[in-house]
């Protein structure tokens, strides 16, 4: 099935009826996260380089008319208005790596209405789920405090398109390597991982199994410490590690991934210290996260390496976001909705960031305020892309510097702050003026 | 990248290492949930049928070598004992849309030992993914009470591979259809949908766009009445509704997708019977999973169709499982690991199940109890699958008798208590038997 096709029955049906009425003027959606899930200070955008791929790809040909008249039960012709749909239309976006807040456009399409409307489900699922990782994996680099995070959640993503969109995200906020091979290659990122318990099992005695594995792979190794008993476990691997040349012993680790990490990493620390090993480093896995990763780094345990996999990678405490892509102006009217809990603000917009998060949302087409710049940039342009597009290495460092830019609150680990952006005095008037406009228009007996 | 080259890096380690070993018999791989998610009383097995496909397609070329190579930073000759390797083993599996409990082998591989580990990570993904989903799918169905049940979950799934696999996990699990083109086609599903809240602001009044969209859409529609005001948007939708002709009023629709749901579902319920439009149903969306559908069931609702979306299609509330792919024999000889917490039971296994659920985790070896029967089946032989892929309409038939079968306490959307299966005395003395053997041959100096 092809990425076309995976779509909300509704944008079709929706689509056709446009064409019908010829209602094909330039219509702007906005892209925007509502409120922020419970301990999320802040959020980190992801998934524009996704939809910009999508949608300069975009193109509904005969595969997709026949899908879709398939599941309408109609016969093929009634879809022809549809055929050779191109996305032609304009986008503005939030880099990838920037921070952004609750309330604020992440990305503004304006297109013809039925093509801005046909594209809503991919976009919405790119920019919702990645965005929702990236700010989790945000969170365990802040928590590591300068310790290396790695990323090992392929095994239980929700799929392995997510595991990869998991590894990019961890990349795009500051971890440094992942155990996902596809996405090491894809992404250009260094690849970590030696051993299973299942490995150790296959050869009986420890001692086997990490002298064959050395033997397999010269250079620096990592043993797995805790299939039977840890203690034993690191004795066996600083013994043998002392045995191998110095090429081997420097940037070697052993790794924790049961029991009391706290205590087991104390516990090997002495051991490997005792053997004359303090170069080897203590990598530990197994159900972390941020919260555990704060609870290690507070309490001083002697970790090198975090490790994190499944509730990283699925952002098990806040799996989804409260996303929306919501119509703003069609023609020259703005527009919103009412309906309870979901007002929408009208008209396409802008926002401006000053001093670190003090964010304005307002019209596109307002003056920057002093001081402040705009962090919705083009990036495609009547369906074509606008320059190259920016190296993970680049969008790292806009990560970071976002991030280190937050006030503490919002960083916090366990309940931070969420920050939150004003609204324009303009943009405040246009939203009274448009709800105005509603129920004069359309609710005479309404009392809104 | 191919799936193949979707692996963690440490199966690549570790099969070169037993290769160069001449470690090559067959081993054995227990696939299993260890614990279930609180708020689980039973899991529904999904994602065996797109792991028989990747095994029995499963091919390391030369793409592969050199994407393994690249992260290894090796030459790809060091590789290429890897070149060529097809998956050549067997597996046992549980059938998709089985109820199964926590701790019982959903899937047993069978495969010399490099290759049955060279496949875990994608094994690991898909099962683990595919039944979190498929086991809260199921639940909404439960919660439901015989009401349809539809998918809306594309748009913030966590991307377009994991709304493929929350379509088919509903569609399992007895969903009545999906809003998931893609999905709809590829497994034959109804397909539904019909308009968004952008569609009535791009006209404006809702009278001309509840119109344009049955002009458009001959036959059975479904007006979305909550973008202005509710109730004013059910009176609208009634009093166009009523001017249609028959065959468009009957089998007709309103969606409700905001507000407190059973009091705008009961205002809506009104509305359209004084219209004398009593078969005219009522959808509701919005936030809903099974504990919403079961607070609106319970309240009496006249809810007609639930729509589901995010919370489900993430499994918000358990968005993964404890799964574990753990060695359980290598040749002749049974393993287990002993790590803190996650002892593993070690030998090739069956589970038996009698009077519903009553089930036994045994060794494979051991005959049936009386009035039992296996869970476990081949579904691959060296390499190749075993008759042909069940039916979609199949695997929901057994899913819906399996789900009848279990008792109230486990079927309970809110606070269920989990099943809990048993151990044969045999398989419980196996695992004596290797423990001891494990402390007496590995770990001299440990009392365990």
């Amino acid at each position: 099935m092809s990425r076309e096709t995976t779509t909300d029955l509704y944008e079709v049906t929706m689509a056709l009826s446009y064409l019908r009425e010829g209602m094909a003027q330039p219509a702007t959606f906005d892209l925007f996260v509502r409120d922020l899930p419970p301990e999320r200070g802040f959020l980190v955008v992801a998934g524009v380089e996704h939809v910009v791929d999508y949608l300069t790809d975009y193109r509904l040909g005969s595969e997709q008319i026949q899908g879709f008249a398939s599941v309408l039960h109609r016969p093929p012709e009634d879809l022809e208005p549809l055929l050779g749909i191109t996305f032609d239309g304009d986008v503005r976006a939030v880099p990838e790596g920037r921070v952004v807040l609750g309330g604020e456009p992440v990305l503004e399409v304006t297109a013809p209405l039925p093509v801005a409307q046909l594209v809503e489900s991919y976009v919405l699922n790119q920019i919702s789920h990645q965005t929702a990782l990236a700010s989790k994996a945000a969170r365990c680099v802040l928590a590591a405090e300068g310790h290396p995070v790695v990323d090992f959640s392929l095994r239980r993503t929700h799929g392995i398109e997510a595991a990869a969109h998991a590894a990019r995200a961890g990349a795009i906020t500051g971890f440094s390597a992942t155990s996902n091979v596809a996405a090491a290659v894809e992404l250009g990122l260094p690849a970590v991982g030696t051993m299973a318990h299942s490995y150790i099992e296959a050869f009986g005695p420890e001692e086997a199994a990490f002298r064959a594995f050395a033997d397999a792979h010269p250079g620096p190794v990592t043993f797995l410490v805790d299939t039977y008993q840890t203690e034993q476990g690191v004795r066996t691997a600083a013994q043998l590690l002392r045995s191998l040349d110095d090429a081997t012993g420097s940037g070697s680790a052993i790794r924790l991934d049961s029991g009391n990490l706290e205590e087991e990493a104390r516990r090997a620390r002495s051991i490997l210290d005792a053997h004359g090993l303090p170069e080897v480093r203590i990598v530990v896995s197994g159900g972390l996260d941020e919260y555990a990763i704060d609870d290690l780094v507070r309490a001083g345990a002697p970790v090198d390496v975090y490790a994190v996999g499944t509730r990283v990678g699925v952002s098990a405490d806040a799996p989804y976001l409260d996303t929306a892509y919501k119509l703003v102006a069609y023609g020259d009217r703005p527009v919103m909705k009412l309906s309870t809990g979901k007002v929408t603000a009208p008209g396409p917009k802008q926002v401006f960031r000053r001093n670190g998060c003090e964010d304005v949302v307002a019209l596109a087409e307002e003056a920057a305020p002093a001081g402040s710049r705009p962090l919705l940039h083009p990036v495609v342009r009547k369906g074509t892309r606008i320059g190259p597009a920016p190296g993970l290495q680049h969008i790292r460092e806009r990560c970071a510097a976002d991030v280190a830019a937050l006030p503490e609150e919002a960083r916090r680990v366990t309940g931070p702050t969420p920050l939150h952006s004003s609204t324009s005095p303009r943009l405040r008037a246009l939203t009274d003026r448009v709800r105005r406009h509603i129920r004069d228009a359309y609710l005479p007996d309404a009392s809104l």
